[in-house]
């Protein structure tokens, strides 16, 4: 892994980039941002949340994108893409996490996109504890293209291949990919179902549509509240059927996988499965999570904590 | 307004905090910390949303008590605070937005502490576009201890004062006390109400309260859609009644004003009062807030923004 080999301490470096905004690194083919961990940012564990990582790495993808000079209308699509209508869909994103930062701590995170296959692309992300260099995340998503207007796939015509190609790098994915089938999962097989969740105003992007990220805290809402008190999300895998609309009503369904293996549920790991839905039938987002127990030495003192307000 | 008189452009003075973490100016006095807008944090508009302002309201809040040295807890209370078992609660807010930024925009939030009456606490806030020093927002907020046990409310103790008071900025409030009651607002008095609202795991703080920037949210939630469409918030008042806990079930009432005076309709301001309670009847939060129409000459076009994914 060739790009885990370039960490130094970072203080020198970020006085290079004061407003936070990022920049290019290791021959143009890296872009680097840094993330100081806002108190809003974390949650009842005081780390923060998979939500708060996965907008750190939307934020870096589009910033790339701008720092190379292809971002043509605000949302990651180039130039040529602009002229034929086009723009990037997310079919695919595994994420890893070893360790959840918490307030005050800055994360620096790397990414960098590969070619996949003959007609997508592959992005991967690296963040990484700023001061000690400690891998925290890692994560690797794959997106094609889509005709805005007809909402069917497109080939990645060669105009726009000419733009993006000189930045793929040529590595394995930085998350092996997890290509295990996702079993059906209904509400005969479901153990949780939260039904009528609805997009708020507030979770719309520009175009009126729910952002991806917002897909994983209504996939965690149904994951029972023992395990989301006891443990800590430790990977991810999602896959993107469908878009959905503002005016969508969602369920979400989960089920906890049977341990099976006694080494397994000794240390407690959990898995489950997940499918959001719309209530009419269609599938949005299907995916897989996994679970370890979190800070095995703290539990039961939670409501110790001397905090509030603010 | 003294505050106002120092701004200079900012490009030497954040090299000075480059990770972002703000520092102390003005004497001692002042708090002052960047924040550049990042794609997550805007909304359909393509604007930052009220709520993103208001989480970096509280992210200065909290590092002017760390970086004054008096973070006991790591929540705002102070080393003699948490002795008594004290926390601070804010019982009143009020913002007003001028222009809301945009992605990729920098903002600078100062902010300091004045005393309000014998045993309260006021913060106020001002915002400003960091390249052109143009105030985008101010805010005034009241603030007094609450005994962590017993829930009630309590005197500043002189240790606690002679802890703050030093930091108290003599100057009037920089925005002007809106004292006007708010009306009775119940089931047969509200236009729109909005039931079953109920925190998500990931809304909950670390001490598993709702954070008061969440309640705007669920306020904005019963506004109805056309007046969210085409106007833009442009000021807010919130009295804070009681705490919400993660397994309270909330309803947003929100009544619609009307404009009696011919130029304010004329203007196409709107005025509502709010109601955010329990299920069961308590009062969480009262309030009021006024909205303006925004960008008038792109209303309609909004379907044209080639925007979509990330």
């Amino acid at each position: 892994q060739w790009m885990m080999l370039d960490w130094k301490p970072k203080r020198p470096d970020m006085l290079a980039d004061p407003f936070g905004l990022g920049r290019i690194v290791q021959d143009g083919l890296v872009f680097r941002q840094n993330f100081s961990i806002r108190s809003y940012e974390i949650g009842a564990d005081r780390t923060a949340s998979v939500e708060t990582m996965m907008n750190h790495l939307q934020e870096t993808a589009l910033n790339h994108v701008k720092h190379a000079g292809l971002l043509a209308d605000g949302f990651g699509s180039t130039p040529e893409m602009c002229k034929r209508n086009l723009i990037w869909v997310v079919t695919k994103m595994q994420v890893v996490v070893d360790r959840y930062p918490t307030w005050g701590d800055v994360v620096q995170v790397d990414t960098w996109v590969a070619a996949s296959g003959k007609n997508g692309m592959r992005r991967d992300w690296l963040v990484r504890d700023s001061n000690t260099g400690e891998i925290l995340t890692r994560a690797s998503s794959l997106w094609v293209m889509m005709n805005k207007a007809t909402r069917r796939l497109s080939k990645i015509p060669d105009e726009v291949r000419d733009e993006i190609a000189g930045y793929f790098v040529d590595s394995p994915p930085i998350v092996d990919d997890d290509s295990r089938k996702l079993p059906k999962l209904d509400d005969t097989t479901a153990d949780y179902v939260h039904s009528g969740l609805t997009p708020r105003w507030s979770d719309l992007d520009v175009n009126q549509h729910v952002n991806n990220v917002k897909y994983v805290g209504w996939i965690l809402e149904s994951a029972p509240l023992p395990i989301l008190e006891t443990h800590e999300l430790a990977s991810m895998t999602l896959e993107y059927r469908r878009e959905c609309m503002r005016d969508s009503v969602l369920q979400s369904l989960t089920s906890v996988m049977d341990e099976g293996d006694a080494d397994v549920a000794k240390s407690s790991i959990v898995q489950c499965q997940h499918l959001l839905r719309l209530e009419g039938g269609g599938e949005i987002v299907k995916g897989r999570t996994k679970w370890r127990p979190k800070y095995p030495d703290r539990i039961g003192s939670l409501g110790q904590f001397p905090a509030e307000s603010a």
